[in-house]
């Protein structure tokens, strides 16, 4: 019927879909760096020209930062009883420091075969997320161009803020609140469980940023004129960092873990059931034991615990050679990973007065994170829309997904549902292996073309 | 006579004196970074063509490094009495940044005068270490000019690799120790007691460098990924800083103190004496206490006590906004600033000792300093040297020399002893407020003129 000859034109045209994707990844849209503002755009553009070919009626809508991409389309053989559903991805991406690590040129796709016969695509965005969206913007080209329609009515919503903790994201969604409200969300920014087994993620744990300065001399101080007599702000940042978590690896903040409850039994088993190696996942990135609070499986402590995590620090001569200076500052970058029912405000408050008392004479912290941050979301696993794109899934993969966690953030699933009474439905085609945010990020070939196909399938499935 | 004569020459050539100060400032001649290469020769090469100017027998002699200027005058007035004398000075200089943080351009010497009247010159270099060592070129320059000789015979060895831990210096001094051996040394490199109290500095500390690299992840991780499972090298690295000093200031490394002995009694009633005010010291650099170990003065802890300070440090996202990563490395740099009979090699191994024992599951620490260092320094207060100098300056200033110590390295004096057998007498025109390796480092107009005038007399005083 139409879902198998949309598989078979979707194979056909897997040459051209990849041409489509290597345009987009060639646009530089780190939306974290206002350097990169024109690309942005011109991701969001393109966007809008290949939605617009489709017979889409789309516009990149202007926010206080980057655009918006919005993109509807009524189907044809749409009855009373078609559903009206979203589709979510982001073209922003990553800044790509330390940029003389990657092998190839973040911004250049390359493909690649591995020693296995697995084919990559290399390159910044390949599988967060430019990669993923491609998979369902190419199954709705595969659609249009079998049958001449979608099989349902389907609102894209592609954002271009996401790496950046998405602040224009919520007044958009308040502002444009009964034009984006429909009877699902699909979100396509999470992964398989591996190459062959395909996933759908119900729980997903939040996010917190802080970006802290501490200030000790008024100006940088020779070490010898000074050193012993002054105090130094890297010694204060180092003893605030090291204060963060006891010797059994827990966050040692007064009032850090309220809100955060013990795994339900039957999520535990499931879990325990899925025979994840924690040595192939630990290894596979050079590590041997779990560094999160001792007890818990690792993906208990990935999927269900929370965390405080330092993803920068600097401070003092970084440069060539020695400098022997006592700095005026130290900096870090922080993040909070939150779970159940942490509340953002209270983690950062919180954090804010532990990192006070921690201070030593001499030493002023100041604080200039992004505020805000986003709460953990959990999904009911008996939502029809997950019933349904777990059997598409596994009609492409021959292989039952996995109902599975995941350690990221992906606050517009929280937003959905406040804002839009919307359940979200979390189908994403990358690996754990893809080196998001890392140098040389990957998306394998196949992830590519079934993730199309997969598409292909549930937007049938959803039509029936 | 002579010496009147020779200080107003000095006086109506000033003029002159700053202009050639100028040239010498507008070099960047950065030691420790391979960009300034050329520049650094280029500091060299002026010197050669002015002291060639003067009659000395001058070249810029090549090193593994940067060359070493080395100029040798032989007096006209010379009888079988007359010392031969050598000053010693550097032309290389700190790098600038933080660059943003200067008022005026590094290497355009600006003039200025503030809100006292006080004329200074500001720039990179203007008082460490250049316009130091063009105190005693302009008063050999007064003396030649008036004298038409140097009333003692004169070796002038300046360096250009003191900010990089002068690598070249102590094998150039053992390839040309007869050459170089004097009957003492004089090393311009050092502070006043305050703008209107000369001094000489008897006691310096020691200093070894350090660099350190921990690694965790074998790539950079997504924080939502691995945040609860992956080690952060950051945490690893902190929890090492914060260890290394007691909630009494005191360092913590196994056998650091052996070798550091409690101060003499005279020389702790000598430095009681001086009416040093911590208030002052420390309230012009924005603090309020004393940050090294607890019950000594600051004036004890800068100048008999040992330190182990972190001068740098960088790990992760250090750009605009955020990035959820672990990184896969954390960085520090460190000095060791030492006292007494503190040996650099075995501080240096307690310390890699130390760290590696800190290390946590996962986290693998390498050390990458540039090795040796130099043991601190003392030189005994009855030398017939410091007795005539501080005659000398007591006749300038008009007030009586102090006999200090210095918290900062200047290894060449423990090479001058060991390798040429000469004691070195310490005079500088330094002041605490000029800003050495921070920015808008300045040198007071003063300094440079009375400086001037200080080398006219102390030269004249050797000669009798």
């Amino acid at each position: 019927m139409s879902v198998e000859k949309t598989l078979a034109t979707a194979e056909l045209g897997f040459g051209a879909s990849m041409d489509r994707l290597f345009e987009l990844l060639r646009i530089p849209s780190i939306s974290t760096d206002p350097a990169y503002k024109a690309q942005c755009q011109q991701a969001a553009d393109w966007l809008v020209k290949e939605l617009s070919s489709l017979g889409f009626d789309v516009a990149a809508r202007p926010t206080g930062g980057h655009p918006m991409v919005v993109a509807h389309y009524k189907s044809k053989m749409a009855t009373s009883k078609t559903p009206h559903v979203l589709f979510y991805g982001h073209y922003d991406v990553q800044p790509v420091d330390p940029v003389e690590l990657w092998h190839t040129k973040p911004f250049e796709p390359t493909l690649k075969t591995d020693e296995r016969g697995v084919k990559r695509i290399y390159g910044r965005g390949t599988a967060d997320d430019k990669g993923q969206l491609m998979t369902f913007v190419e199954a709705a080209h595969a659609w249009i161009k079998t049958t001449g329609t979608l099989p349902i009515n389907a609102t894209f919503l592609i954002e271009g803020e996401e790496e950046s903790g998405s602040p224009s994201l919520l007044p958009f969604l308040r502002a444009n609140k009964k034009e984006l409200s429909c009877d699902v969300a699909y979100v396509c920014d999470t992964n398989m469980w591996d190459e062959k087994t395909p996933a759908i993620t119900t729980r997903l744990r939040g996010l917190v940023h802080e970006e802290i300065t501490i200030t000790s001399p008024s100006i940088d101080l020779h070490s010898g004129m000074y050193g012993g007599a002054a105090m130094n702000p890297i010694r204060a940042l180092s003893k605030l960092i090291a204060a963060l978590h006891d010797k059994n690896g827990r966050v040692t903040i007064p009032g850090f873990y309220s809100g955060v409850a013990e795994l339900p039994k039957p999520v535990k088993k499931q879990w325990a059931s899925l025979k994840f190696s924690e040595k192939k996942f630990l290894g596979a990135v050079g590590l041997k034991s779990a560094a999160g609070e001792k007890g818990r499986s690792v993906i208990e402590l990935i999927w269900s615990r929370p965390t405080a995590e330092v993803n920068g620090i600097w401070g003092g001569y970084t440069g060539t050679g020695g400098k022997t200076v006592i700095p005026s500052k130290a900096h870090a970058k922080l993040t909070f990973r939150l779970v159940g029912k942490q509340n953002p405000k209270s983690v950062l408050a919180a954090f804010q007065r532990f990192a006070k008392k921690q201070m030593p004479k001499d030493a002023v912290i100041t604080f200039s994170g992004h505020g805000g941050g986003s709460p953990a979301s959990e999904i009911s696993e008996s939502n029809v829309y997950i019933k349904k794109s777990s059997a598409a899934l596994k009609a492409e993969f021959k292989k039952e997904a996995v109902l599975m966690g995941s350690g990221g953030s992906i606050p517009i699933v929280r937003s959905f549902k406040d804002i839009l009474g919307m359940d979200s439905v979390l189908v994403g085609f990358g690996l754990n292996d893809d080196a998001i945010h890392s140098p040389n990020e990957k998306y394998n070939v196949s992830s590519f073309e079934r993730g199309i196909k997969s598409w292909v399938r549930i937007m049938g499935a959803l039509s029936e």
